[in-house]
């Protein structure tokens, strides 16, 4: 067997000329390949928002004259990514089982004379938790800009078609009629329910220290974690929270209803653009909706991207609900085991998030085969039952969009 | 094959005479079994809901003038569960996919010249859903009151261990010095969290009609919504909320985050417990920690049994995440598949919160084991770092405790 | 709060007059509801297989001259399921943690004077991890004969319809031409393939002791073992697997794989089954399809049903997979944790199966909508690509149905 | 708010110069960071196993006359991973869903005069679903050896430690004596078994053309299935699997299974090397075990990692699982939600295996220790049951081992 079946590439191969390729750059999941989610929760991210929580420590002990000032300001230089070799952290990870201990001995050397006011008095998890919420709360602000996207062209459908006739379906079968303003009111509900939910989600700052006493800061302890709350911008905690999971637990919850609205909208729009159906389509357009082998075809591409992360999200979020129960002070496995869960979460639902905002701002309605569909249900029904509330009831959904703007 | 070897025994087998047997009592889930969770979510608890939300839908037409309320009044006497043949409502619910359709039927007879307002306007999944919540509502009760006997327990024990010194574990091996108070302090966070976020989750009725529009209700569409939900108890939702299901999920993922602070206390018990440290113990008594083989071993059985319920419920949760991605107005399998997830998401909870106040209250602690225990420690470590902040972090968890009480 | 509102109904209240009302006799799961593999699996079927395992052993050691033939007789007799308070059992459960400390108690009573030999040597999990395999064995059967209805269904419908034309569909799309026979062919090998992963599951018994190290039996530990493994009927283990959960974690893999097998039909059943599709229709018939609040209507509720199923399996298996990395020699809840969810997987798998198998033998195929909508997707297409090597597919996998009928 | 608070660093930074940076570079994933596996699922592997499926398609045609033989090499010669844009790729599959339609553009380019005949007859699915099984064989290749390694390992341990006693332990409770080499065999099995099963999984071609009828092909549709096969390398499928996915849940089960198994070790590793147990230690070595505050700390960092994919993989398989219920002849999401699991399952599983191998290969085992903690059990006992038939036991495995390797 030559050696490249082995999928070990020789020196030489991949783009990047020797370095190694990079495991996952996402051709895998093309719903977040590309998106504003992925770069914000790239190993990049990661590393960047590491360094920024040994910083912002570094900045903090030094607001409270327990390292000196220009230790500090140093430490704040040196914590640069680009300074930092990112495939031989992730390596050197193996040695410890966390990427912060390497990062502590490169930032030491990084920091020269400053380097033994690094990481003092912290552990790893401080600042791996701490570096995980701020990637946290840069991809949310990401994810809740795609979903305003969505929420604004969801409040538009729902206005434009409030009046428009169309069958409801249960179990597949045409049911009574309901207009597409109603269905979109649904839609844009959920969205916008999911979008308060996840904007609620507390995300604090963790110090602990070794045993989560914050032994080695004495009387200033409590204070000290107050300032370095400020100086990462997170939540400051009540109490350090290294095997207390629910911060991540309910941030794992919370993308996962996102990811489940935005999947419902997608399962609605891929049954809806059925070729037998055909009342709504996903807009065309340059490398839109191809198929490889045939040019007729007119693909619900993004739906089935959005999907696809509604279907993988609750798997993830499984992960992190299980590792809550984790023992001591550290466990040995259950939290490394959050890490690239919680990852895939916010790259997941803010990938599907950005792909949703797209569809829904491209989608092509068809009221008129709406109307022949509603026909061909009024056929059945003999006669009309109408829309009952349909129309307050988009007059409700556009409501609450409308204060949750101001 | 002979019979007995399907499992199906004849006619005379079991307890309850000629009646078929029970599929589930709870043999294979003691974390559970004999609760009072176990009551609050049964078949029968079940059926007694959706048979008040068909009395709270007709009180609610009444109140309207939408129906009699003589007929409002009939239809309430004659929705009382033992009047209804459970198992058999079960069986015929294979016939159209959910049990309401039998149950409507059994109840338009039982409520004799009144059946003809059985039901008026509604479709299955309002009675499913409203039903569900109305369980879900009562068994949350029963988690709250059971989480408040943990919290209680874990109050007294941050207090009375605040400056018991032990060893901080993490990866399994002895770290620095912490005290029992500070780790029962943050048990104690945990519960309350996930104590609060689960008593915040809103609760609504469902009342849609089967397309959602709530058609057969013309210009008195939102009044009965209005009336109804307040006839039940629930919360009145802004929409229908039949394939919106944040409702669900969020519950699921409240419930998720309390079995996971229970687990959390199950795990660290068992690991306290260990033969070789031995700083905890569960109480001893009759019938509990019994081995069938090794009468000198006292097993943490509470513990295990909240573990069993901290590892099971991820994966209910999982299923209910996902299902939120459901075709139209009524998906055709993920709504169906919530069902039973929901309950053991209930169940497990309840039952695991029950058995955490058990083993909280009779928890024996060894003070002596642990200064032993840290004895080894700081002659590992040479000198004595102390506990840090530990005691002050005791303090802010006992203060938000006791704000949570008033 | 009233008493009520705890779900907890007072006595008198259910059809079994005095007794707690039975938790879970399948109301919230119809797609078991009365079916065999419910029965197969029922808490009576496990008490039955527990004892079962229980005489067995008592059996075999009498085999061996280690306990007194007069007494194996005397303890097989004894263990008769409905000679035990079953959901007292369950309660007293939680003491031990498990239901086999209670069950050895009252069977030893009921043994008289053999008493003492039963459960000698052995240790809960031994007889719990045997009664399990016995109701998989047991329980097996049913799906085996299910599926086996379900492969007979389709293989008649793939012979029947193989040059039946109509479109294939991918992302919801007509895309080029099939025939009906090419994808119940697709089903058939699915099912074909999911029954044989599943019957070559090996079933052991297990036995080793409360140590693993079977430790009671001296030299004839080997030989007790194969007698035991053939008096319950069960594959011998090569070494006891109390903590080597791949029997489990195997089976629940082959359920899920069968479980997904079936939901694919029901997902192409109800996709068909569109109104604007119409090309297949299951059975009407008493008490099928039938909507709560439309008359008109004819739903596909078995396919819904299978599909609940189809959804739930996975998670189940989840559990199942991650508690194999379970501590030491018996762990605190992983094991625990798995009952419950082998037991859905089967019965749920179950209840699949043999709902899958009344829709096959009822499905209605309209070979004339099929033309139809195939005459609309060639007016796209312009030409007809045909139907290319279809019927060779189908007579392929009719080949791999026959064989495996032999 | 400044940028680089969006994740989205400005161009410049990463080692990788202008150049966007690697999503995920295992910075997350220690246990897989750096590893075989790791690399063999790379993008880069997958962008490879495609362009060979290409390839080889083009080949079999080459074989059967359909394209001219120098087509085929020419096709060949352009298939080569390094001269495609590997990100640019993943961020055009969001057009139409997958990588394919990009991939086969470019190749078509690449392939000058050949690129008529690049692709013929296939679909997307055909392409990427023989990539992931080419991607999976060369993955297993990786995962098998190391659990070789492993097994090796275990072997010898199970051989050294046959008559060392040491206290089983059930609950966490030191139960009664055990050897370390019965302890050994079960993991011996738990690998063996594995190893076996994940080698057993068949790994086909797919080939279906559009429809999965092969229509493009004429009479010769199944002899070119078989020559594709063989040009891959991979089994020749019985029908087209784009719908029927068992190969894809079968092999993520098996790997699983691999999972857990080394999950196993992993926890019993961590447990025994407890600072209250110690009776066996990871190895101390550069770079392992590390605690970033704590220097005399010996962490069982290696089995946390294993851990850390034991607790991940069942939730990938959950996906896969779920994803079997897929609509028609190809899934708007079901398909697509697929890729990134199977891929988490390959690497976290190759990756715990050639962890798992590093820590047996090192383990340290405290045989006094082991003797100390059996007499402190001895001492509770009062007499000393023995060990049984833990050698025995021990024979067997090692037996079955032996016969393994022949």
């Amino acid at each position: 067997m030559p050696s490249d079946e082995h999928g070990a590439p020789p020196a030489g191969h991949g783009p990047a000329g020797e370095r190694p390729p990079a495991p996952d750059a996402g051709l895998l999941s093309p719903v977040r390949a590309g998106t504003e989610a992925e770069a914000a929760t790239s190993d990049l991210a990661y590393l960047t928002a590491m360094l920024d929580a040994e910083a912002a420590l570094a900045r903090a002990q030094a607001r409270l004259g327990l390292v000196p000032a220009a230790a500090a300001e140093a430490i704040t230089a040196a914590a640069v990514a680009d300074r930092f070799d990112l495939p031989a952290l992730a390596r050197r990870a193996r040695g410890s089982g966390n990427p912060v201990v390497p990062l502590v001995a490169d930032l030491r050397e990084l920091a020269g004379a400053a380097g033994e006011h690094v990481h003092r008095g912290a552990t790893s998890q401080d600042i791996a938790d701490t570096g995980a919420m701020l990637v946290a709360a840069r991809a949310r602000r990401v994810v809740l800009a795609h979903l305003d996207r969505a929420l604004d062209a969801l409040a538009g459908l729902a206005a434009r078609y409030r009046d428009t006739p169309m069958p409801a379906r249960t179990l597949g079968r045409q049911a009574l009629p309901t207009t597409f303003g109603a269905k979109a009111a649904g839609w844009l509900m959920g969205c916008l329910e999911a979008r308060e939910g996840l904007a609620a989600v507390a995300l604090p700052a963790q110090l602990g220290g070794p045993a989560g006493t914050l032994d080695a800061f004495g009387d200033r302890a409590l204070d000290l974690v107050e300032a370095y709350a400020e100086e990462t911008g997170l939540a400051p905690p009540v109490l350090p929270w290294h095997t207390r999971r629910a911060p991540v637990a309910r941030l794992a919850a919370a993308l996962a209803v996102a990811a489940g609205a935005l999947g419902k909208i997608a399962t609605d729009v891929w049954l809806l653009a059925q070729s037998e159906v055909g009342e709504v389509a996903e807009a065309a357009g340059a490398g839109r909706g191809g198929s490889s082998s045939m040019p007729h075809k007119r693909n619900p591409a993004l739906s089935a991207l959005v999907r696809s992360a509604a279907l993988q999200v609750p798997a993830q979020v499984q992960v992190i609900l299980a590792a809550q129960a984790a023992p001591h002070e550290r466990p040995a496995g259950e939290w490394h085991a959050e890490w690239q869960p919680l990852r895939e979460c916010l790259r997941l639902t803010g990938g599907a998030a950005e792909t949703a905002a797209e569809l829904l701002e491209g989608l092509e309605v068809s009221t008129e085969l709406m109307r022949a569909d509603l026909d061909d249900l009024l056929d059945v029904l003999g006669d009309d039952p109408g829309t009952g509330a349909a129309a307050a009831l988009v007059g409700r959904a556009l409501d609450a969009y409308r204060r949750s703007r101001t």
